[in-house]
């Protein structure tokens, strides 16, 4: 009985778990070697001036972490651990390295991201008190929502797409998902998987990875200012097109009516064809009406809505939907509903409660306003300079695309005025390379994010780069 | 120029879509042929008594939608939009179905279901404080976090791991997702797609699906009382076994050391082996403390670690995290951070919060205090009843697994309980058939969202069921 006299410290640690840890240390250490009988609960109980069930309650933890096992009517006994504990190093040593390098990033003061929003516009304080209610609705928000998103945002969001944007559908075949990443890799599954997918060039990358990631062909058409080339899609053999005609991303090309009206008759022509109209950012058109969405003159079923709120509301909100033709959506609802929703609950019964207040729309129309002060205060900017060659996609969407003159590469450019302070974006990003064909220097300029007087600054970076290459060139 | 007198109505439509609508209606309707020239905006902004500028605003979204097209220095002209309308029936008439009808539920009042939580003992008030604060940083909540999530929410969660499960690891292994079956999408393409995997038959289903649907082939281990039969991963030739350790779903079983180790043993001696540890309840044992998890005891990288908040907070949280191995993290962040996170900013920071003011800690505790009261009391009543055969998966975890005698199947057994507004669930939804074996009628009775009077009654409606079948059969 000598291995189990325990030295017992009355303090913080249960006695059960003292009892645990010296003997669990003893037949790691071989002290207690296989199939050596340990006393039984009541005589150690005795020794250790514990009570039995202290004891047993140390026994039984011993025995579901594998240490010992019970032998009916005999009592316990220590198992076979050998090569166990070997090359084991004490988790105390291995520790945790919870600090590490954080990746070094320049200072950036100015950054023209194409994805930044307002952040000094945005209605707190109506979002918070949207928020807030939700959350005095106590119990609610801890029941998990239907697989396809919570059935009064689907309805929310189904009269909103119809009178926004002409899109037609039944809130079953809404499917709201966190991010258009999601939900494309959830359509890619539900078309089968590797699926051959045409897509614009340059487009929006993303969901290039996605695609190819998930193992779909992925094939490129060239886009000109009606956006993509219809002759790709004969050329390619695609069945999936991925398209954005509202506002191409990143060359900010609206499709008139007749290309689109031709890409539906493309895809109604052969069974199993689709086109995925990525809308992601139609709310902001500052000249005319929104223009209608393609999904709204599809007559074929074969256009499926993908939508965000990435930049109407925010990026930081995780959720966009998708919008599927009644068959798919039937398939998913039948097939596919084991997976669970992406969206916290709270979140969706905030977000319905935001448009349903008309909060929502009240937001994009200042919005609008503040966006289009930006759009026409960096346009009417840029036409002053004379490094701007040329100037595409303005009048809608959060950015300009501008074609400039004064330096030798993109790369060159992005690096130095990252130098500076200041982050702009190249087009070759959005580009996948095809060919060795020289592209000129072509700039996304965002202006979601930032002030006039940022927008200013810079440019005046801009200037100094692209004024002073000039003359050495 | 007689098509072009519109009749312009002061009201709340603007005159420029009022415009652009006549016109639009006359292409459509063929009043103005394919190559007609529009009169100049100057033109008809006289003729109609408009400034210029309105029918420039009209013109430019015909021509951005595909109408009309502008020819430098001469003017606007009809598109040719042959066969374009004719099978298109008018938006207004397809309307939308906002009204679907709802299924179809059975009124339940008492639901054994397994995953409900407890949302009486709720820590509400301290739940939204954390969320007001967050809130009230403004300007934070809108910026999207990085693709892995949060890194202060890793690194709270990588301190959390390390002390209540002994899993090693530095923040940037965790990757922070909406639910399991979302990170288990992400862990399969970087796995390389369609790989081998087995699991344990009966298993937690959704990840069975996930498994099947992403196009990996699935191979089924049978359980004894120790859990996973290892003989399988040798007949399998499975490259990835995803098992739950510390307490098996459904059986509610504890791997014993011995396996745990025979398993990390079989994935180091093969390149590309990894086991998939899902810790889905762990937080919620009654005796003794909880068993350390796989991953503390894994010398070879080989093991990914699955957690969630959907039982210790709530599943309309949809919020888990995975521990990947290092060269894995090392892929994710170099190959796979194109996916952007998929929760929510806002509640990542109110995640952390709760985790970091101890909030999360005394709420486990208070609940393991409230599940453990129900657990014996359930335990307790079914010990008293003679349709029990026997008991299992007790001590931990938010259910009680219950061979049962006095009914012919499992099916027959639900669907009566349905019928009188209870709601039980059955071993065969979890096990995957493979043979025709007839398996004892075994029932899952999750007691984390009733009360003790609702347990009362819902065990009262299956005495009256199985002891009524008894005396007939």
């Amino acid at each position: 009985m000598k291995e189990f006299m325990i030295a017992l410290q009355s303090g913080k640690t249960p006695l059960y778990e003292q009892i645990y840890q010296a003997i669990k240390r003893d037949i790691e250490d071989g002290k207690i070697p296989y199939g050596e009988k340990l006393p039984s609960t009541r005589l150690l109980a005795v020794n250790l001036n514990v009570s039995r069930f202290t004891v047993e309650l140390a026994y039984e933890q011993l025995v579901s972490e594998g240490y010992i096992q019970a032998r009916a009517g005999s009592g316990f006994f220590v198992c076979d651990l050998s090569n166990l504990f070997s090359g084991i190093t004490g988790g105390e040593q291995l520790g945790i390295a919870v600090s590490q390098a954080v990746d070094q990033q320049p200072d950036i003061r100015i950054d023209f991201s194409p994805f930044a929003i307002d952040a000094v516009h945005f209605p707190y304080k109506v979002w918070k008190k949207r928020n807030r209610e939700v959350m005095d609705e106590n119990t609610d928000i801890l029941t998990a929502r239907e697989a396809a998103g919570d059935r009064g945002l689907r309805e929310t969001i189904a009269t909103y797409l119809y009178r926004a944007r002409g899109v037609h559908c039944a809130p079953d075949q809404i499917l709201i998902g966190a991010g258009n990443e999601y939900l494309l890799l959830l359509l890619i599954q539900m078309l089968g998987g590797g699926c051959s997918v045409l897509m614009e060039n340059p487009t929006y990358m993303q969901a290039y990875e996605v695609f190819r990631h998930a193992g779909c062909q992925v094939n490129l058409g060239a886009v000109d200012e009606e956006g993509l080339l219809l002759s790709a899609l004969d050329a390619s053999l695609a069945e999936v097109v991925y398209v954005m005609p509202s506002h191409q991303f990143p060359m900010g090309t609206v499709m008139p009516l007749m290309r689109r009206q031709e890409l539906l008759e493309w895809a109604a022509a052969a069974e199993g064809r689709y086109i995925i109209e990525d809308d992601h950012d139609s709310e902001f058109r500052y000249v005319g009406k929104p223009i209608p969405s393609l999904q709204s003159r599809d007559q074929n079923d074969c256009v499926i809505y993908f939508g965000t709120f990435s930049k109407s509301i925010s990026p930081a909100l995780r959720m966009s939907y998708m919008v599927l033709p009644r068959h798919l959506s039937e398939r998913f609802h039948r097939e596919y509903d084991f997976y669970s929703s992406t969206v916290p609950t709270g979140q969706q019964l905030a977000v319905q409660r935001f448009m349903e207040s008309g909060d929502f729309e009240r937001h994009l129309n200042r919005m609008r306003r503040v966006y289009k002060a930006k759009h026409d205060f960096l346009l009417k900017e840029l036409k002053k300079r004379s490094w701007v060659r040329c100037i595409r996609g303005e009048n809608a969407g959060l950015h300009l695309v501008v074609e400039v003159s004064g330096c030798r590469s993109e790369a060159e450019l992005l690096a130095a005025a990252l130098e500076r302070g200041v982050r702009v974006y190249g087009m070759s990003d959005y580009r996948i390379v095809c060919g060795m064909r020289e592209e000129p220097v072509t700039l996304l300029l965002g202006f979601g994010g930032l002030s006039e007087q940022e927008l200013t600054e810079g440019l005046a970076v801009l200037d100094d780069l692209l004024t002073g290459e000039k003359e050495d060139g």
